[in-house]
């Protein structure tokens, strides 16, 4: 491909004098050099990474005046110091230095370690403003401070011992809350004071962060934001192709607990992709289906900008990517209405726990969004999918899937009534309901195997995810074994 | 990429005058411009992944007019209002409206929904003719009509409810049906008269149809007709180039039931073609091993028609993809030599069931092909393999699989024996021999565990899946397990 | 694509006329031409496939003369006979006749059907140095030879009968061993003189080969060498790039045991390979970070020659695949410091077992490298991660990963804890360690879970790795079920 630039770089050497000056020119700001000159040694790769950007090559003036639909920059005003240069390290690794306890000293500097959204809305406010009060940038909140998923998570990831009376739990290390959980859901990023360190030109001090590296998407970051745009627009391209294509949410929403890339990769959609995706254009703004791709990726259904053939939007960009979502098919322990708010922790259930339905499958309504909301949502993805397929293809879909959601709850409730029975018969414990055989069967059953039936069945096909693969063969199978079990406890019980 | 056809746009601009009309300008019929009218409006992806298609640039007449072996076409006559014309909307949903059920009056034209593959047969009839009387065509009736297959998806699929003595199960609902196990084997598509829908023109009547939408490959259409072309050559670019890759065909043959394409992905030649194919030609027909190509797909070794060096084929093309398979590795319950008909409804055991082998593994022979055509067909296949392959490395390769057939057998041999005592000694009711843990064990360890050991012997190296990915780690495993169950069972059922 | 090289031969003749003489036309020896002659009729991919690679268009000479970091030949003086032709059929398959227990005469020509590293070194000595001491090129001799190892495959590998008592195991066939862990670890290749088959010329007699077709790492070749080059370079375009993408590495390194290749497609570096590799050159040496790739593959890591931006090497290459490795994560049961020696048949722990740890943990750290030395591994890889990432990052890293290392082996060791109390309670038998439901619920502990878990910890970002599949999820339900089986194992002792 090298040698084909090459030819285009003689062929227009002469049609470029008369053209306008060439993003790729974009002036660099004195700070941002001085960085590179060192940056451009150290760690090479993350440099070269930013040459390849749109950052590098454009600046926010320059973006500022596209025309509506085609900016990608939300902005109408910028910074004056910022309007005309590149995006430059300096740029982005210095905003709001006040906020920013991990704000230091670096050869006659001061950086921030961590860019945030806060950093990021200096450009792109209105995607901060969608994103924050998301449940994405909920994610760690939502978690961590639930009690009952706390529980959960704690249960699975402390370390375990075999003591003489059976096992015991220590509560999870910060490291592995990191790499596990947290790796997606975000950790707390604090800035604790500085710390020296070793390097090529000897030692120099840097802050002491903890939790850290972290790319969650509801990091809590040292300026007191919340969220990392580079979950999805990694590392220093901050790229939008790499944000459409589905690799990046493939990082996160996999099996067993949120198999949408599984169950994309089996799809009809995703045969598509994996065939022809080479001959489309990630990168045109605004994305134009039929144009730019002929079958759609995460990005497409959830939240991207999407034009219609007659220069209307089919679709509008959010960065809240609950937006087109009217039902949560995440059981907890039932599927149910989007939540209201993306800070789920204020949900109480008239089981009075901290879930959005009761053990029974009430959903806990004054929480989450009322009937209209939800057919207003869902009328925003059924436009996506008439970009391509007719109006009774897309009902028909619709209908179907929101039967199985219903058959998949009571797959689920059969199970939480043998749980209970057990419960009531001293055949298992509910002080904690995560740490006994059974009880893991009935998370498996919410957790893993309802959930997965119900993306499947909402993503256009992956069948082998409803039938076997955590499917209803699983859901079939489990309860069976659940029930067993209930039965050789039951037996068991009065021996010794 | 634009940039590059653009230059050539240019660059071949004077040549082109001189040049045969190009296939792009086929004639366009009104009646198809009068569909895109309206649908580049409203379902513009569908319009421009047509757009794409050859369908779209060719008329039937120039593609008679190839050379046999590059046809893509296999009528000698077609009906001369369709000879000169492009293959358009019209053309395709307005074939033998009085078959069709689903025919219907659309804005002034009389339409089908459904395009069957009768209605492709006008200028495909061999691809047809040996397709719907194949496995893949009977997919349907062979599952739906087989009672014990019928029990076996039933048994998984109907929601189950706790009950104070144990689990109920309902009949699967049609929705679920059509998500599970009927989106790969097809569903019923029958056209119930005409429904109003509301579009964006107002209330309009469409056929109101069961099951749909549905792409499975035995579905049954509202003419009659068996299958659907569009399972493999999607939606409206029926491209040969995404069929040859083997993204479409993952999208059913897959773990853990017929793994073959987990099975490809990790082999050799899966490991080729991600690193390669970028550089390979998916549309030459012929299509040239060493040329076009250097590993195969999935429609390489089982349907494609390959041109040798010599210009003689090294394999014919067909449609019936059981062409060039001798032994059938999806165990029912035990591997058995292919049958005779793709309607396998017909066949009847020495135990007096509908399944090829009986429960001993004793194969139903006078619904089998026999050794000689056992041999025939295993020429087939080599014959591809010899494309790369030398002959006693081929001949090497299949000696070791058919062994691993054989000890996969043995392997469910023994885990039906164990059923067969737990039945006799009255630990399992054999009245569903599909709704137990030890039967569902049973069940895992013929549609899971031996099939996959088989797959990936077969398909030339995907060693994890032969030992530890439903290989013999699980056979091993699960036959132990059903063991102890059995031991277990013995001793709790003198307790209550 | 085809069309724009013909268009730059078109543009190019001229200048072509005045450049060097293209690798592209490096002679063909005579005796090569005749094996052309006829495989390129009776195996055309393998002849294509050749002629795709570097070997049919350059010469050992020309490979020679290159800058020392641009070198892929490490020879510094060929065999006069072969500097200046194409490595060719003839030029490999010819190699080191007396050696050759498989060398035969073959349409006049003696012929080595399989060609070995030995053979390889004729120009890659320095490769075939490094490899045939390696973990790698010991990896059959150190599955076949270590007695605890034997015992586990041959548990898992043999079939099983259900007899009156029980299941009794044959020993697994040679087939089986070749089609499941012999495939990626390499088989013993003898040759057992000669067999007559049928081809297309007649009755040939060619070498009766055992276990073969194999390109298992660790295989014995006739010539009494070890290792198979075409494992990572495939067929006979013995390509770099295929073997730098990580589709190679994926074939054997998976899981649930080695499962390297699913962690890296979670990662954010697998999301970024799978968005933009098309725009990377994998072709480059010596390869730079930032310029040929922006995102690292298995061989970037583990083994690559790789170029700072000031020109020095950041690292070196190494056909010891582990040269970078410091600590083993697979757990045999434990983690424990890389041996130091390939061959690890000679290991011998505290407790007397051919094992690099104790049944407690305790490594056996003579035959293990010191800390010294792990230290200077360390070092190695961050070097590597330097090239993208800073030092406080890659520390940071690096430290969790240690702690997982820890947290991992102690929820192994309390699985181990429960077994020996089994054992001690004559509840399963120890004879065979392998062949009880508890014992493969503890070989899932360590083999597949605790093991997963590092992986996904040390390859930067797999977190369903860690928490859900085969992390910590199924550590802690894995012992949550040996506990509660052991407990009923307790209560059914007494009961016949």
């Amino acid at each position: 491909m090298r040698y084909f630039f090459f030819l285009f770089a003689i062929l227009f050497s002469v049609s470029e004098l008369f053209a306008e000056k060439p993003a790729g020119e974009a002036i660099i700001s004195a700070e941002t050099m001085a960085c590179i000159g060192c940056h451009e040694t150290y760690t090479p790769g993350i440099v070269a990474d930013w040459r390849t950007s749109r950052h590098s090559k454009t600046t926010p003036g320059l973006g500022m005046k596209k025309p509506a639909l085609e900016r990608r920059i939300s902005a109408s005003q910028v910074d004056p110091a910022l309007k005309d240069t590149a995006v430059g390290c300096y740029e982005c690794h210095s905003r709001n230095p006040e906020a920013h306890k991990d704000n230091f000293e670096h050869f006659g500097s001061m950086i921030n370690v961590v860019v945030s959204p806060k950093d990021c809305a200096t450009c792109h406010p209105v995607e901060e403003s969608q994103y924050t009060p998301s449940k994405k940038g909920n994610a760690l909140l939502n978690l961590e401070k639930n009690p009952v998923y706390h529980t959960l998570y704690s249960t699975i990831l402390g370390v375990k011992t075999a003591t003489d009376t059976g096992l015991s739990t220590e509560e999870p290390s910060d490291f592995t809350r990191q790499d596990a959980c947290f790796a997606c859901h975000g950790t707390e990023v604090e800035a604790k004071g500085l710390k020296e360190i070793d390097t090529e030109l000897g030692k120099i001090k840097v802050p002491d962060l903890t939790n850290w590296p972290n790319m969650g998407v509801g990091r809590v970051n040292p300026d007191g934001s919340r969220g990392a745009c580079t979950a999805c627009h990694p590392r220093h391209s901050f790229s939008i192709e790499i944000a459409r294509k589905p690799y990046t949410c493939a990082q996160c929403h996999l099996q067993p607990d949120v198999p949408a890339w599984d169950v994309y990769a089996e799809s009809k959609h995703g045969a598509i992709l994996f065939s022809k995706s080479e001959e489309w254009d990630f990168t045109d703004v605004p994305w134009r289906p039929g144009k730019d791709f002929l079958a759609p990726t995460c990005s497409t259904c959830h939240n991207s900008l999407l034009l219609g053939p007659d220069g209307e939007p089919l679709a509008q960009r959010s960065h809240d990517f609950g937006a087109r979502l009217w039902v949560r098919i995440f059981g907890l322990p039932y599927s149910h209405p989007q939540p209201k708010q993306g800070n789920t922790t204020i949900i109480k259930n008239k089981d009075g726990l901290p879930l959005p339905t009761t053990f029974a499958g009430e959903p806990a309504s004054e929480y989450l969004i009322d009937e209209a909301e939800q057919t207003r949502r869902e009328d925003l993805m059924k436009a996506v999918c008439h970009g391509c397929h007719n109006r009774d293809w897309v009902d028909m879909h619709f209908e179907k899937f929101a039967n199985t959601v219903k058959e998949t709850d009571r797959m689920t409730l059969a199970a939480t009534k043998l749980l209970l029975t057990a419960w009531e018969e001293k055949l298992a414990d509910e002080k904690n309901p995560f740490d006994e055989g059974l009880e893991q069967d009935w998370v498996k059953q919410w957790l893993f195997n309802a959930t997965t039936a119900r993306y499947a069945s909402a993503m256009t096909g992956a069948p082998d995810y409803v039938a076997f693969k955590y499917g209803f063969w699983e859901l079939t199978n489990n309860l069976q074994k659940m029930k067993e079990s209930i039965e050789a406890k039951r037996k068991l019980k009065g021996l010794k």
